[in-house]
Formats: structure tokens, C-alpha cells, sequence
């Protein structure tokens, strides 16, 4: 079958999964996440597969991690689904509800997006994650991996459709996309009236490569350049904690710390306690000549090294004027992901709030809150740094639109 | 100045209206009015030149129509301004506050897109409009109006970017496209690194030309097929009431009705009630062979009648068995904006309004409330029948998206 077939299937598939109820759904998902227990030991052995040949083809040790499922990692997929099963269903809620002076009530009212394509790479715990966000927003999903993980893919992919078919529900509502080739993503990303929405997850050149082709709408974010802003009003102690909880919670995440701004009034006394506490965890620091006064072991910092994301133990170091120039070295180089300030001063962290457009803005809180889990979102379907439809750590809610429901007793709009 | 060189500029400007306060935009939006009061003159001396040239090119007298500017059409646009300067500010609306566990605070927050650029054809109250809507939520605004209107759309932008400068706002923020090659409105719809939003508004046409080229993210709404189903347990008397008025108090809307389902129940009764109600207006009705036994001068309906979005005096009509066979021709032709049934039958309603997907649904009520003032949203920028973002008429919301504040005191994710 073609995959405009394929999506044709999915999208009268998720008119069903649009009219189950929030307990329907929320049985489903418990019964996915026991499909996938279940099948343990098939979907273990489709993994097998994936490693071996990724080993057999010298892939990194990165990689292979990423890939690798054990069944500690799978109960916790499992587990990610049952929590997901418990969050609030967004669909019904009614978000405003009025009546007009000619008496009609006017209510919006949350539905489904409809079929949601995702395009990712590597880890295989994307296909069950993903698939249980769409399904318990009541959209249809189309699942694209990427080859290296096509087995384990497969095997996660037939579990769940059998959960889905036990439900009565057709299981082309996940369909996976096992025909990899790259003409046949191109046409999925053009089928504009059978797929809402399209969000790629991985590394940059996937999600140019999604963004520059795709026909349908496309909700991503390329990159995270995060920056820590230490005013001359921070308190010491919160700026060394959250420097650090930045840049070596979790190195390789999108909302790690890749630059250190530092106000010129408490660079002396500041960076050398930042250096000290980084070099003792093994990071590599990058500062600008200005900065290095106080940095002697440090290497100098090029203007690459302000706009990289690095992903690693490598931070790039600025001392600045003032705020107004950390805003304005932000302004440059941001990504528009997360931004953070250290200060005791309101005026200053009104002032770093309102001048910056980053998705997600903080004072005194770590980069690495920023994500759909932390804030509270329940689980994360992807990040948006595109300004339209979500902004930031996208949940449930993102996966869904606001529609209009009226009702009257026979108005007419003339007289 | 190259297109991307203003893009730019509107961009920095928008930086400075996002800043805004409330107070200060609705002050800036009645200065707008006011310029274009003063600026009378100046205003139907130009749009004459238009008019002269679309006579000269023996433009039709529909679209002549769209093009003219009197006096009183342009009081009409500068109190539509005053109106929007009234409306509630969106920006800075929280959506969301609370508090995690670990003590942070984490709020949703209002802010403007950025900026959008409006693709539009004819009618020069739009330049007005679109930059008093887009302006009033903090966004730039790029214009690039017809040809047709170049004249009066000019001289619009010229007063309204008076009153921006009066108010010490960079007059970039309204920009209007002077150069109407078609391959600068190309260029204009690639850079996705300066414009949040591309609303084209006009002919089908126009609307898949946008689509089609834009890098951009584009809303837009293709056309009204808009669906009137008289259910068996309808109200004869509201069931007319409302045909007449979907059909007749003005054709050329997208929210004007283009079919009619009749439950075969209640066709005997109904039909011939409807025709000549119909017929009294002029309204040409095409029949489908089971409703033409009730309606024997109605033409034969083909199948691109259903399809059809005549935007005429002229309705397409058939019998259908039952409400679920009504909504399968519905969920067949349907464009996805409006539609209505009529009903005293609870039931049947719940049941029309969670099988259908289209952004407006109504029971008992004219598809012609399908508009962002009658639903209450002050002001209509456009329409929606892309889900996502927003779906359906579109207020000054739509032109602003959350993103999150988060305020803690030190608070690290790792231990």
C-alpha cells in the first residue's frame, strides 16, 4: 500500500479515536502499555537485530546507546504510557463559553488536530511515546523512524496496534512507516489535506530537511543555544548551582546551558568560583579576552563558540557591560529555546523577561526545567520555537485545536 | 530598499510596538483613526486613480464595487479602528499560573507573534484593518495588497504610518509592499527567519499561490461550502428562517449556505416551503432526482453542484435517509468551516456535532453567525480551516501565542 493509502487508512481511522471517550482512551493506553510488557521479549530481540547491524556497520557508542532497549528501559516505556493513560484528556474541555446579545451560546471547544506525523531518528522509545500522546489526544499518528531502529520500531509499532484492535479501534490509527525511503517521506511531508501536522525529532539536518520539504504545517525547534545571565544583583551561591545544574545535569539535552554571561561588576569574584566548580566536573571553558582576566587557563572564545550548540562538558564565557548588552548578545545568538537570569533585582528580571522572545524565559530557576515534564505539561510531545500554535515544551494540549460550537433557537443574522 | 532589507525592518520595529502597553496601543489606534479622518482627502483622490484605472481596464462592477472609497465608507474604516483600539489587549494575558513541587513558578504568558505579513486582493479597508488588528497585538505587519488598489492602499499606509510616528513607534511596523512583482511576493514568502505568519485573503486563486510558495507559516481558510441539514425533528419555521438567511442576506460570504439536506421525512413537507421562499429571492435551485419529486422546476444537481461554493444566488439541494447518510455527504464535500443543522432533538444534535470536523458547528442558528464579530471576538483578521493554531474566524488572540515565565529561587533539577 502507498503511503498516500496509508495515511488515507489513518486519517478514517482517527475519526474513530476522535469520538472515544476520555475513558476509552485512557483504557487504551493501559492496554498498550501491557501489549508492550507482554511482548518483551519479541520487541528485546527485534532490538538485537537493530544493534547488530549498527555495530556491524562501526556505528558510535553513543548511537548504539540511544538504541539499545534492555528490559529496564522497556518497563519504563511502559511505565511513560501509563502515566500518560492518568494525565487529563484535553479533548471536550471547553475553553470559553458564551451567550451573545441575540441569545446564541457560543462555545469553544478542544478537538483533535486529526493525523499527526512524526519524523525522528534513533532512540525507539519515540515510537510508543509519541504514539501514546497522539492516541490520547485523539489524533491519528504516523510514525516515520529512522532505519537504524527499524526492527525494534516494527515490533514496538505491531504490539500497540494489537492493543488498538483489541480496542475495536482500526490500527491504521498508528501506522508505521517501514517503506524508509527518502521520496516516500517527501511525498508524506506533502500530503497536505490527509496530515495536520508534522513534527520532526532529532538532529538538525533532519528537521531542515522536514522544514525545507514539507506542504504540511511543521512544528520544530532546530536547536537549543541557552544562555545563563549572571546580574550584578545575583546571589553567588544560586548562580554557581544553576550554572552547573545547566551545563552538567545533562550535557547532551537541548535546554543545557552553551554560554555564561557575567555583569562586569561581579565577574572578579564570580568567575573564578564558576571555573573552579566546572574544570572540577571536566568542562572545557571557552571565554572572550575580556573574561579570560579572571579565566587565565581558559582558551579563547571565536564567535563560532557563542553560537554552537555544543551538546558536551564546552561552555563559551562573555563578561558584559551591563544587562542591556547581555540582552543584546542574547538577541543575537539566541535560538529563541530558553533564556535564564540570576538576580535579586526585579527591575532586572522584568526587564530580561519582557526583552527576550525565547520560549521559555527564568529568574533563578535552571535551564533544565525547561521541559514539558518539569513545567508541569505531564509529558512532552516535542519543543516549539516556532511562534505559532505552541511556543516552548509542547504536551497534550498542543495536540489538539480549539473549534467553535454554537447553539441558538433559530437566530438569523438579519433582521 | 530590498524586500528582506523591509522585512528587517518591520521585524526591529515590532520588537518596539511588542513592548507597548495597552494604553499606549489603544491610544496609537485612535491616533491611526484620526490620521486617516484628517487624511480624507488625500485618500479618495487616490483611490479615484485606482478606480479610473480598473475602469479603464473595464473591470467588472462587482469588483469596482470592492475597489471604491466615499466618505462614508471611510468613516466606516476609521471607527472600525476605534473599535479595535477598544477591544481587550490579549498581550500579557496569563493563561496559566501555579507553582511545582520544587517551588517554581510557572506561568503561561501572552505575547505577539512577530511579525505578519498579509497577502490580500481589492478591498483597501484591509490595509486599515489587517495593520489596526495586527498592530493592537504587538505584531509588525508587512502589506502587500492588489495592483488593483495600489493607489488607495498607499495613501492608507501613508497616514497610518503618520500616526506611528507621531507615537514614536519606527513607521516600519507597518509596512506596506510597493514593489507587486510576483516574484518579490515569493521572496517575501520565504523568509521564514522574518515573518512568524503569512494571512493571504482573497480569491481561491491568491490563497493556493500563498500556500503553495510559502516557507512561511500561512492561515487561511480556501472556501465556505457551508451545509444546512433540516433534520427530521427540526422546527419547520426556524428550518426556513434559517435557509433564507444562510442563502440570501448576502451570497457573496463564504459563510453563506451552498447546500441543503432534507431528511427524507419531513422532504414532502419541507421542500415545497423552501423552494418558494427561495424562488421569492431569485435563488436558482439544483435538485438531486429524490428531491425533484418535490420540487419540479428545480434543475438537476450534478455532482460539482455539491462541491460548488457558488457565492450566487443559487442553491444546491438532496433528500438524504437519515442524519447519519446527511453526514456523510458532509463529511464528503465538506470545506471544513460551517455547518448547521436544525433540530429540536438533542441527541441528533450531539450526535451532528461530534461527527463533524469543520471549525464552526451549529445547531439552530444561521451559518451566517460564522464571523469574528458575531462570535463575540470584537474583530475578524481571517478565517481558519487549517487545524492548528486557530480554527476558525480569528480574532486579535490569533495573532498572539503563549509562551512560559518561569520564576523559582535557585532551583536545580539535579539533586
Amino acid at each position: 500500500m502507498d503511503i498516500r493509502d496509508q495515511a488515507l487508512q489513518c486519517r478514517a481511522a482517527a475519526q474513530v479515536l476522535a469520538q472515544l471517550s476520555s475513558e476509552a482512551k485512557a483504557a487504551l493506553l493501559d492496554a498498550m502499555a501491557d501489549a508492550l510488557d507482554s511482548d518483551a521479549a519479541a520487541i528485546l530481540a527485534a532490538n538485537a537485530l537493530d544493534l547488530a547491524a549498527a555495530e556491524a556497520k562501526g556505528t558510535g557508542s553513543a548511537m548504539l546507546d540511544r538504541l539499545a532497549l534492555n528490559p529496564a528501559r522497556l518497563s519504563g516505556i511502559s511505565a511513560a504510557l501509563r502515566e500518560v493513560a492518568a494525565l487529563p484528556d484535553p479533548v471536550g474541555s471547553i475553553t470559553r463559553d458564551d451567550v451573545r446579545p441575540n441569545g446564541i451560546r457560543v462555545q469553544k471547544v478542544r478537538v483533535p488536530l486529526g493525523v499527526i506525523a512524526m519524523i525522528y531518528e534513533a532512540r525507539p522509545n519515540v515510537t510508543a511515546d509519541a504514539a501514546a500522546l497522539c492516541i490520547k489526544a485523539g489524533n491519528g499518528v504516523i510514525l516515520r523512524g529512522g532505519s537504524e531502529a527499524i526492527h525494534s520500531n516494527t515490533a514496538i509499532a505491531a504490539s500497540l496496534k494489537r492493543a488498538l484492535r483489541a480496542a475495536g479501534v482500526p490500527d491504521a490509527a498508528l501506522t508505521l512507516v517501514e517503506d524508509l525511503r527518502r521520496e516516500t517521506m517527501l511525498t508524506l511531508l506533502q500530503l497536505n489535506d490527509l496530515i495536520d501536522l508534522a513534527i520532526p525529532r532529532g538532529g538538525e539536518g533532519l528537521i531542515r530537511f522536514v522544514a525545507e520539504h514539507a506542504r504540511v504545517p511543521v512544528i520544530k525547534h532546530y536547536k537549543g543555544v541557552c544562555h545563563l545571565y549572571v546580574d550584578r544583583a545575583a546571589d553567588p551561591a544560586k548562580a554557581l548551582a544553576l550554572l552547573v545544574d545547566g551545563k552538567c545535569s545533562r550535557p547532551s539535552a537541548c535546554n543545557s546551558l552553551e554560554t555564561l554571561l557575567v555583569h562586569a561588576e561581579v565577574a572578579a569574584t564570580f568567575l573564578p568560583q564558576a571555573e573552579a566548580a566546572l574544570r572540577e566536573r571536566g568542562v572545557e571553558v571557552r571565554a572572550d579576552a575580556r573574561a579570560r582576566q579572571w579565566l587565565p587557563q581558559a582558551t579563547p572564545a571565536t564567535e563560532d563558540d557563542f553560537a554552537a550548540e555544543y551538546l558536551d562538558l564546552i561552555i563559551a564565557v562573555r563578561v558584559v557591560d551591563d544587562l542591556e548588552q547581555a540582552l543584546s548578545h542574547i538577541q543575537q545568538y539566541s535560538s529563541d529555546h530558553t533564556e535564564v537570569i540570576v538576580t535579586e533585582d526585579p527591575a532586572a528580571a522584568q526587564r530580561f523577561i519582557s526583552a527576550l522572545r525565547a520560549a521559555v524565559v527564568m529568574v533563578n530557576a535552571s535551564s533544565r526545567f525547561s521541559d514539558g515534564g518539569e513545567l508541569g505539561l505531564g509529558a512532552e510531545i516535542g519543543i516549539s520555537t516556532t511562534r505559532l500554535h505552541a511556543y516552548g515544551p509542547m504536551g497534550l494540549e498542543a495536540l489538539t485545536v480549539e473549534r467553535f460550537v454554537v447553539q441558538g433557537s433559530g437566530q438569523t443574522r438579519a433582521p
